[in-house]
């Protein structure tokens, strides 16, 4: 096991190794690697990478190459930019190192990372680049790819992830996608899909350009539809700035620049999961007890705690502390923690509990407010939470107890579940309230309300209902015509909302079972099983990145040809060739 | 290295191990596991595996699980029914022994198989699974799954691929997907796809069933659209057979019923390929020099040798001589040989020699008789034939030079190609004849055909053309607009319908170059990369089935969970329980 292995295994199994667990949160003030400048309508982030700054030891982030800690900023700052800065319009990412914009991420930091390391490394750099797009399809804040130095590999696929990409024409600079070629691997963060999907690159020229490591430059690179244009070091500045200004105004979000952001304040959290058999990570409204006896993790999500306000200016006046909003930070930094620091945990039970009411007034409020654009935002920013749910290789199972409010946006928890139990009547022994829980005489009740109806789509396009019942337009309408009607768990089981339906009597055993099985089976069929069955239907740019180019990929870096000590990612840099075992497969 | 791997590698080296290269021809007088019965309009296959009947020693074939023998037979019935039978409009697939259906794959031979074998043995029965849905929509012949027993794993998604699925109720018998609980790998053959996009199987309850080794059976298998129908016992014959019947009647094929088929005489073949640095496998339309150093396959197509006759009448007069179809069986053949026996050529260089117009010719009396069943079947096999090509995972290199043929039907060749070379002008030291090349005075010309413009379709639902000018759609136009038009090396590249148009002076050089660098790269990659390259856009259950799920399972065929010592797959049978890894990735 070499040292950054050893580093990342232990940083993966949340013990007190010196560097602890991986934390997401973070903040423009300490950024080490990027650098973000507003000038309104247009915000300028500029990576400029710490070569020491790696996030565990054992690599240098030489050429503006990225790791996680590189990527965490990133992420921070496209969150921060919609929230904090409504009046951006367009944002362009560029270089602050000469002749470079990007080397991709780390090769030292891949080559020596444990399988799984490298495999939700690429998850999340995915899922940053996917929001990317989405800010600027639903933000409207237009990423620019300002390339003034090669980019390559991941830098990019970075690119890719902008809507406009242009490359300074200086007779070096060039744009590649080297990974085949000199790793043995393919781009991990979508680029082979974006370069015929999103570009339409012709696939014969998209395969000479990936198996092509010297890149290319010039006026090919824009024949080609690799970059959008090429233009002349000496006007490079003044014509990135103009085409920043025409792509601010055409901005679908114009209207809104006069608006002030809200600011995002840091996330409290408590997290005592270091050693031990119990661990827990608590927020303010979201909860996981860690259980590692059971290789489960326990999730609450807690509903509103007071009606949702009338007006849509208290959304503003509330700002992070906004129930929708803040559930929702908390909710996305629980995921990226339990991905990344207990990768152990492979089934997370989902519980929710509060007020079904409540949650349905709060979604009505943001919905009904949809061009308000910090409404809009919160929509979004969920939305986007529930899909990183949707890639998170872990079995998701959700309860539906009595007190518990799976109602709207709330239900979309369960319907994003692997499977779903709802009990049917009551707790007997718990009715008078039997200490460890609170006491609920009163039946639990789901609700599809109207963000169960298209608001909160997946990577496919499809709500989750849709994907719920693809290709049974009956079942999905007659599930649909009851949106508003709080549903019993006969009616929820009836209509195909929920998976099984016990009673009091058979509820211990058969959710006891359904997780102690899932704890049993390979962890690795679990992951391809759950990643076909969330997405029946039809594909998308975004379900083909996670689910084909993905899984090609986890393959070939389980592939002695890449990872093996005589591969082509353990020898870059060495000298040596890597020894192929030539069989095709 | 089990004594079945080392079988298998000897069997997919070519060498002259005891059982020497696997071939895939065989006819119904060879079979050893199926029977096939023929009483008009119904056909019945019934699978009745010989335990000893093995294709490579190791293993038994108990409980009618099946190996890559079994289902080179069934691939093989499956087609002469297309050709041989056209009165038949039903064809009923069931079993010989009691109580069992098909037990799907045999583990003991995957256990024991090298991972290479593994995945080209999936993409085969893929594939023959695929010709069975190909057969019941385009002609007419109707596939209904019998299921007189239980139907495990591969044998429920045997049953998958049929139409209409019968299961006997007798408290007994079920269908079941146990890969996932007892094997730690995913079902191999498109069955989590199809679950849900075929048969509309809510995917909560798709999950259920797929980690329920035990299986489901009776009215729970009706209700949740895993079975169409449970029959009791006692009534079993009459039902399957009324079935078979009202089937029949709906297939829009019956008019055809009363025509003759024609007999697919055995493919005359010549394999020289055993031992030696150069090979060649060759028939009277293909030939495919085998070059072990350069590690190429150079596959060459030649043209009709006469003009298309004016009759369709002629068409079943030559039968299997016709052209087309003589063309079509020995490329198909080759595929599967080259697939099968010679993993370690990884590039296949394609070429055609003959005259353009008489391949137009061809292709015009096929297609302008689409309603006349065996030019209807031709033109389906040429389809399923260039599919299997374009799944295959070798790279694939188009050369198009003087003397060749590169029109309509055949100009599909290079459009499935990766990457294509179109000669500019003529070889001026060969225009006189070289001696090892025929003498040709004459540039290269390609003609876009009728063929290419939707009779012939990927698994993407999309022409050649439409995927490769993906999102294009004034590129797509100017091309097909030029359909008919002989267009030169410059033309084609200018069209967008070659990647690269040298001239003799480069021409050597760059086709060696790019032959050569493929051999360098990591198969693997190169793997990943075209599957993702080939089928840009819009993506269907084929392209799922061979896309996301392949991928999924191949990396899951590759892990120690399933494939290690203590994987899941070794340890089936052993009474130990697999020793996982638990982190999910």
């Amino acid at each position: 096991m070499s040292q950054l292995t050893a580093a990342q295994d232990a940083a993966a199994s949340g013990a007190a190794a010196d560097q602890g667990p991986i934390d997401f949160r973070t903040e423009p003030e300490h950024y080490r690697h990027w650098r973000l400048a507003i000038e309104p309508p247009v915000a300028t982030l500029t990576l400029d990478v710490a070569e020491d700054g790696g996030l565990v030891p054992g690599y240098e982030l030489k050429l503006n190459s990225y790791d996680l800690g590189v990527d965490i900023e990133l992420h921070d700052a496209v969150q921060r930019l919609r929230f904090e800065h409504p009046e951006i319009r367009v944002v362009v990412l560029t270089s602050g190192k000469d002749k470079i914009f990007c080397a991709g991420a780390n090769i030292k930091m891949l080559a020596g990372s444990a399988h799984g390391w490298k495999v939700n490394f690429c998850k999340f750099t995915n899922e940053t680049r996917n929001g990317m797009e989405d800010a600027s399809s639903n933000s409207g804040q237009i990423y620019l790819a300002a390339l003034n130095g090669t980019a390559s590999g991941g830098g990019y696929e970075l690119a890719l992830a902008c809507e406009h990409i242009m490359l300074v024409d200086d007779r070096s600079s060039v744009v590649s996608l080297p990974e085949l070629p000199l790793l043995g691997v393919l781009p991990g963060t979508g680029g082979l899909t974006r370069v015929t999907d999103k570009r339409r690159v012709r696939r014969d020229l998209a395969d000479y350009f990936a198996t092509r490591a010297e890149g290319v430059g010039g006026r090919k690179a824009v024949q080609w539809r690799l970059v959008d244009e090429v233009v002349p070091r000496p006007v490079w500045v003044e014509t990135v700035a103009g085409r920043a200004t025409e792509l601010a105004a055409r901005s679908r979000c114009a209207a809104r620049s006069a608006e002030a952001g809200i600011q995002l304040n840091p996330l409290a959290k408590k997290r005592n999961a270091a050693g031990g058999v119990v661990g827990e990570i608590s927020y303010r409204w979201v909860t996981a007890r860690l259980n590692r006896e059971a290789s489960t993790a326990e999730i609450t999500v807690r509903g509103p705690d007071a009606d949702a306000p009338e007006d849509v200016a208290d959304i503003h006046v509330q700002g992070a502390g906004f129930w929708p909003l803040a559930m929702t930070r908390e909710l996305d930094d629980l995921i990226l923690d339990l991905r990344t620091n207990e990768p152990e945990l492979g089934t997370w039970v989902l519980r929710t509990s509060g007020s079904p009411e409540r949650v349905l007034g709060y979604d009505e409020l943001l919905l009904s407010n949809a061009d308000d654009w910090l409404a809009n935002e919160i929509v979004h920013y969920y939305k986007r939470t529930l899909k990183r749910l949707d890639v998170t290789s872990r079995s998701l199972i959700a309860l539906i107890e009595p007190g518990s409010c799976f109602a709207g946006s709330l239900l979309e928890l369960a319907l994003a579940a692997d499977r779903s139990f709802m009990l049917a009547g009551i707790f007997d022994d718990r009715a008078a309230g039997d200490g460890s829980q609170p006491a609920v005489p009163v039946p639990a009740m789901i609700v599809v309300g109207t963000a169960n109806l298209g608001a909160l789509p997946m990577g496919n396009g499809l709500s989750r209902l849709q994907s719920r019942f693809c290709g049974d337009s009956e079942g999905l309408t007659t599930a649909e015509e009851r949106a508003g009607v709080p549903l019993d768990a006969a009616a929820a089981e009836e209509l195909g909302l929920v998976t099984f339906a016990p009673d009091d009597i058979d509820w211990e055993d058969e959710v006891r079972l359904a997780t102690e099985e899932r704890a049993s089976f390979s962890p690795d069929a679990l992951t391809g099983l759950e990643a076909n069955y969330r997405f029946a239907g039809p594909e998308t740019m975004e379900t083909k990145i996670f689910g084909r180019l993905t899984a090609w990929q986890n393959w070939i870096f389980n592939r002695p040809n890449a990872a093996g000590q005589d591969g082509a990612l353990r020898r870059y840099g060495t000298g040596q060739r890597a020894d192929f075992d030539r069989k095709r497969v």
